[in-house]
């Protein structure tokens, strides 16, 4: 069994990605709508492709500084092993969102299209869509890693070959963070800006063609939320691979299940894999949102169930009868996931307390919103950190009690792998909602009839709920895989005491550490701020400039092209310090102040950084939904002081859950790889 | 040199209570004003001390049950003798603060009054009535604390008694965290709420005798700024004493330099104390602010400047010559305070870029202002953190090098103290602008003429820089202090290794320690929004009830009172739960997840604490001065979009900068002194 794991797990990954292809083919063959459809998404296509030939050719510059960096640094330690892998990582990742844009771009106007035949078909053109970025997500990233292992394992055995696909994931994670951070700019500036510039000064609907940056808006839809959430996803999917097995492949834990250490964390990719096919094969809908939403949420309970069952079965098989403590360890990660989302969807869900407070604060103005939506942001935090401490506790001591001195942290890598051997289920579920966000603006913009608008605007908070819960999952792994890589790190430093009292360098290193989201946050907002200013300045002077614009006559079209180059070029030159700070900043600490500093200052941002991902997503979501709450008639409705005040919020939340939030689970991973990577350089 | 000194800090910390009696007469002998203004100031003074009756009471309450936790649960380690420091300590905080509180509400109409003979007279009310806090604060602090050290060396010895007056410390911290908290809620609450029922809804002017809310507004200028601020320096300044002394009570420290290391900082205490006094009896000022202002920059300068050549002086008598390494942290530290300060003075004056940058902002709406100015506050902490950092690794190593293994954290220790020795005088310039605030108000109140009230009005920005980086000190001494106290703490647990693969306690604790300042600035920030918001309703009903009272007929008058009563009732009451996290949060992780958990816990708050104090600080500050900005007349000015947009940030801003950043500093060095002293405790 041990043995033809590795390509056990290949052929599942390869078997993935040919259901994309055929989910591909059942999207494309529907009805791409009416003419004036076509062209608008055509004109969206332009502008995500645009933006992707720009974002793509800074990574590429930036990957091969890497490349080099890793090859010259680390030249007496396999650097261009490492270097190979680390290319082969980041191309994946590449090609997945690729495949993803290609296909969110040809679906949009095909589930408008399809919506003219009630809820039941758009649904299934707008899921398939999700589903074919979600099998390549995680397809595309099994099947690479996997490879990697196959052969540098021929070549180095076991133990040596955990370091080189190392290169892998950070690959995989320096794409991740370029994309999410570039896209979350990009999609949240152009929807600050497009709503400043033409819902509030302008006051014409969301979605108006006469808006300049309309189609910039449903642009960041596919490049924030498809690609962005994309290639974030497989990032934490091949870090919770990779956290397990730099674990097993040394220590306590090699000793005892020598390459099994290795193989059960691959082994259970795949069988999440597996299950994350069969899943998306059995998303069924009726025509009403209700059973809709049921669907989609079974899904997700259904393949989860299944990928533990299947879980169980391989660490009995592999790791052994008497190590079924690991289990538990998986378990444990899977519940903690489902409880930070369901912590999130009480947060940010307009049938709870929270969202209604701050929906009632609108009522005192924009000041008092702001305050109590951070304030429940802020307490969100809680629950979550309960759930990943007893997630911790819970793998730490059962993975303690199989491999006594070392199981703790490899269970707790498995937990974090628990959590999201899933992905390609969780992607489709998630890549879903931009489609869907797509179509609604296409419908508005080329005026279909008021039943399918309708249908396509209910179809967006159809997969809500399931979404958040799904990004528990992400946001919990994120902590868990990180607080692995951290291990690993620490073991490799032979760091696993730190002296807090004839040492000072632990405790600046935390400092550091703590501060480091801190900045990133504000980086990444300030990006966001600068890219809609200047949106809106554009929006202004078009409507300034080309006469008949703000009446809608026919002949006066708006520049919506000039306004996406612009956009692009603001965000994806915004996006470069941040990136740089994740891969730079450890760098700079480890070579300088040294691993004790180095120790301290990754606990500090992973703790720091898991506590401010929850808070900003939280936080940004509560905004969100009270806005929406007050738009659905409540509180006054829309046009209201009380709903003026709730889009202050929702304007400070975008960025929040977006851009910054989301974007920390990368930036603790990455961080934590490029530590582990480069240990032999600090110990020099 | 070494026996006398402890009596001879005592001596001097009598002589600057005396010197405070004669700035209380001086202040008191000046005239009182006229009838209206006489009136106004005894409607405030009733408004303070019917607040201050109620707050104390629960802090009585909360005294006494402390006390009896310490008896018992430390009853086989001298928890009577703790118990009676700790009432000593909570007692001389209480005493200080409500001696502010009867100057500054005597002080306030005599400013107003001494005004109409020009700026130099209101400066010179004002001041001696900050220098009467400050010098009580500083006073009452070390001569409780001397008094305490006397006592229990006499009775158990050097050794032993550095533990007891640990006590000493918590009392003073846990009415600093009640007066804090509580006065900030208040005075938040009311400021907001004056501002937006009266200046926001009614459009009447600020300080409008009209608006119910006005003379609450006042109150809370004294409780939250006065007493709250001066209870948060005394603590501070305790905790500064206090954290040099613990760690050189024992170990490495203790074995070179025996008791001399627990006289060094009582002595560098006295000397800070009494160049004070000399500072505040020279702080002469013209007729122009700009004299007025250098007069406060160069006296607080002056004054830190002869403090560091008495304490080089005392390192080199009471140390030795050889260690006067040991000097070199306390210069350490006192320029990373100053570095702090001018941080936060470049962040938050509009004379520089950030707040000129989110003044700009406000022109696209309050959303980018938010955005902008939390962004700001996020990056500023780059520097104090480095500045910290700094300072920790210099103290640290220079300490080490005259003690080896162990000398470094009592060097941090003592840099901490360098910052706040002169806290005299940092509390005098911080606890004058109040009282201008207060002469402001009431000059408008009273209906003076424009001429004074253009004085009073300019009065109180005469002291903000130098105010802001007095604040530098307090939040720069915090880390150090309560890193110092963390050092201790390990120490006294054994705990000078942590163990991070082989145990997960750790870093569990860390995560928690993290999450505490979200969760304690989410209680604060939402209690402030409540306090508004039940301030605001009833403003609104006393403008709907009171006929005449909109029109302004002298017949219908609001009824200040019961606003005030109101404001008090939730403020003391809001204040509860947070403080009892402070207390309680570290005895339960103490209790139930170890030593170890503690440890890491303590780590994450004070990392996490320091730096979203200064974010807090900074942010609320730079939103504050962009709306003066703006007030100013730039940017279209008073009643456009722009400046509407400012006063969200500043809404935002008020509770950021005055209840939940401040209270930060106090917090993290609660939770230390917590562990120390029931270490014992979790031990069994």
């Amino acid at each position: 069994m041990v043995t033809w794991t590795p390509v056990a797990a290949a052929g599942v990954a390869a078997l993935s990605l040919i259901a994309a292809l055929v989910f591909s083919r059942l999207v494309l063959k529907a009805d791409a709508g009416s003419e004036r459809m076509k062209e608008i998404s055509g004109s969206i296509r332009d502008g995500v492709f645009a933006f992707v030939r720009r974002e793509y050719s800074y990574i590429a510059i930036f990957v091969v500084i890497v490349v080099i960096l890793i090859s010259v640094a680390l030249r007496n330690d396999r650097g261009w092993m490492i270097a190979l892998c680390y290319i082969l990582g980041a191309t994946c990742s590449l090609a997945a969102g690729f495949a993803g844009l290609a296909i969110s771009t040809r679906a949009n106007s095909r589930t408008t299209q399809a919506a003219t035949g009630g809820l039941a078909g758009a649904l299934d053109v707008a899921f398939r869509s999700g589903a074919v970025m979600g099998l390549t997500v995680a397809g595309l990233g099994l099947l690479g890693l996997t490879v990697c292992y196959i052969i540098f394992e021929s070549i180095l055995g076991f133990h040596d070959s955990a370091n080189i696909i190392l290169g892998f994931a950070l690959g995989a994670s320096t794409v991740a963070l370029f994309a999410r951070i570039g896209g979350g700019i990009f999609t949240k500036g152009a929807d600050i800006g497009a709503d400043m510039a033409g819902k509030v000064e302008e006051g014409i609907p969301e979605d108006d063609p006469r808006n300049p940056a309309v189609i910039t808006d449903l642009v960041g839809d596919n490049v924030g939320d498809v690609a962005g959430m994309g290639a974030d996803l497989n990032e934490s999917y091949i870090a919770a691979i990779v956290a397990p097995i730099a674990i097993g492949a040394s220590g306590v834990v090699y000793q005892k299940l020598g390459v099994k250490a290795m193989v059960l964390p691959l082994a259970i990719a795949g069988a999440g894999v597996a299950c994350s096919i069969l899943g998306s094969l059995f998303v069924r809908a009726g025509n009403n949102k209700k059973s809709a939403q049921s669907a989609l949420t079974l899904t997700l309970y259904a393949t989860s169930a299944l990928a533990m069952l299947a879980s169980f079965w391989l660490v009995w098989g592999i790791a052994g009868r008497k190590n079924i403590g690991l289990f538990w360890a998986l378990l444990a990660g899977v519940l903690s996931g489902i409880v930070i989302g369901l912590t999130s969807e009480y947060f940010t869900s307009d049938h709870f307390r929270p969202v209604k407070e701050v929906a009632k604060s609108a009522q005192t103005g924009s000041g008092t919103t702001i305050l109590t939506g951070l304030a429940m942001g802020m307490i969100s935090t809680v629950i979550p950190v309960a759930a990943v401490s007893i997630a911790i506790g819970v793998a730490f001591v059962t993975g303690n009690h199989v491999i006594h001195n070392g199981g703790g942290v490899y269970a707790i890598g498995l937990a974090a792998l628990g959590m999201l051997c899933t992905t390609g289920i969780l992607v489709a579920i998630d890549a879903y909602s931009p489609v869907a966000d797509n179509a609604a603006g296409i419908a508005q913009m080329a005026e279909v009839d008021e039943e399918t608008t309708q249908i396509v605007e209910s179809l967006d908070s159809v997969g809500t709920t399931t979404a958040t819960i799904g990004r528990g999952f992400a946001i919990g792994s994120a902590a868990l895989a990180a607080l692995a890589l951290f291990a690993a790190y620490a073991h490799a430093t032979g760091l696993t005491k730190v002296d807090m009292i004839g040492n000072y360098r632990f405790f600046v290193g935390l400092l550091l550490g703590v501060m480091t989201p801190f900045v990133f946050s504000a980086l990444t907002l300030s990006a966001v701020g600068r890219t809609a200013s200047a949106l809106i300045d554009e929006v202004r002077r078009q409507f300034h400039d080309i006469a008949g614009l703000r009446e809608g006559e026919p002949d006066a079209r708006p520049d919506y092209r000039l306004i996406s180059d612009m956009t692009t070029r603001t965000a994806v030159f915004e996006m470069l310090i941040p990136a740089l700070i994740a891969v730079v900043a450890p760098l700079l600490i480890g070579g300088f102040l040294g691993v004790e500093s180095l120790a301290g200052f990754l606990g500090g941002a992973l703790a720091c950084g898991f506590v401010m991902a929850v808070f900003m997503t939280n936080a940004g979501g509560a905004w969100d939904n009270a806005k929406k709450f007050i738009e659905s008639g409540e509180l006054g409705g829309k046009g209201t002081p009380t709903h003026a005040a709730s889009i202050c919020g929702d304007t400070v939340g975008d960025p929040f859950k977006d851009t910054s939030g989301p974007a920390m689970n990368i930036l603790i991973k990455v961080m934590a790889v490029v530590s582990l990577l480069f240990v032999p350089l600090f110990m020099k």
